[in-house]
């Protein structure tokens, strides 16, 4: 399994991906589900990647290798807008599911999914969920976040807590709450996490590796979960006349 | 879609089953999904339901109506242990889909799910759920909650916070604010909920109805509310290294 997890604020884009890759309890591998593109002056493209590992690798991989090539349909180097961009991926994503589909399908599921993310110089930043059929949505004020994998445990925690306007840090935060809370509830969701914070017209990115060990990592899992319990403990009990 | 979740603990259960009901956005009813079998000296019998309504209704609709009857197969009332209850539930769930199954399945899936749990006299209190094949588990100290329905949105606040030894008063707390999560990020899981608390070797019981203007559940949400978002406020942020 896997949980991915894109946020679009003012100041510009948080991601997070997890590491797990399994086929079976008996096979769990670390694979790495955010991969940016080479960065250019006027371009920065991060693709997060949820489903069958071979598929997603497939398109990832060949669009690492068409950028800046002659390959204009595939080439992200030379795409205009985000949109384009996602488009792109899409198209890629149903070539390799049609070319491999039919004999993967005996094994299981040959789709994938993606979250596309960036800035192409002349339009802000954007992001977009590429859905299995190739087609895609946009993330929007009114939905700053959208999630690929494992999506459901995560969701409470940013349902709550984040808000359009949120600043990057906070925004930061609140994506490692939700991968602990995910981690917790689906062991096969697991570190490091892939943290990735783009600030709106930089045109830099650095991908953050967290792993079990990371200080900042530690200290907020155990901070989040002694005050979780504090404030629990804190809420009202129930009225005596319901008997409990 | 439905939330129904069974806790399990030393001191006794406790039970929650939202109200809603829907077969498409425009067909939206309230339905109880908690069913309270005639209390008697020696039993106390709950049944939680998820899953197409018909199947489900007519499995408990079934079953009181078969309660001290002369239908020994079906009596509730004769069980002499709440795994011979489960078996029962189970076994009518069967019959129910093999006789409406291929009728229903044309307009969607026929099968349901149940959470049966109480207590008959001579053995402890007890919790199973019952799969939509017909076979069944049961809860333990190691696994102190069952859900059935719209299980994940709700489950991070009880592996959290729900522990094996948990007095009933909290557990009813956790289960609301388990309800609130599922309801903020799920609009398919509404209001009321069934809540019922039953003490060991107590036998009896009542089910509470929380109504979406009951002071207590409008208290415990702004109070969680507000202390969540002080406690995310008051957690450390991330390294400056990491350039967030």
């Amino acid at each position: 399994m896997t949980y991915c997890l894109g946020i679009l604020l003012p100041q510009g884009l948080v991601l997070a991906s997890d590491s797990r890759s399994n086929a079976g309890v008996d096979q769990v591998v670390r694979v790495s589900k955010l991969s940016l593109m080479p960065p250019g002056k006027d371009r920065v493209i991060a693709i997060q990647s949820a489903g069958n590992l071979a598929t997603t690798q497939a398109v990832v991989t060949t669009l690492h290798e068409a950028f800046g090539s002659p390959d204009a349909a595939r080439d992200l180097a030379r795409a205009k807008t985000m949109f384009e961009v996602a488009g792109i991926v899409g198209t890629q994503l149903r070539s390799t599911v049609v070319a491999d589909g039919k004999f993967v399908d005996p094994y299981g599921d040959p789709t994938g999914s993606f979250l596309v993310s960036g800035q192409i110089g002349g339009e802000p930043h954007r992001l977009f969920q590429v859905y299995a059929a190739g087609n895609f949505v946009e993330a929007s004020p009114r939905t700053p976040f959208l999630q690929i994998g494992e999506t459901k445990y995560g969701k409470p925690i940013l349902d709550r807590s984040l808000t359009p306007h949120c600043p990057l840090d906070e925004a930061a935060k609140l994506a490692l709450l939700s991968f602990d809370a995910t981690i917790r509830s689906n062991l096969s969701v697991g570190l490091p996490i892939d943290l990735m914070a783009y600030r709106a017209d930089s045109f830099a990115a650095t991908v953050i590796t967290v792993e079990d060990d990371d200080p900042y990592w530690t200290e907020l899992r155990r901070a989040y979960s002694t005050g979780l319990a504090a404030l629990v403990e804190s809420l009202p009990d129930p009225p005596a006349a319901w008997g409990v």
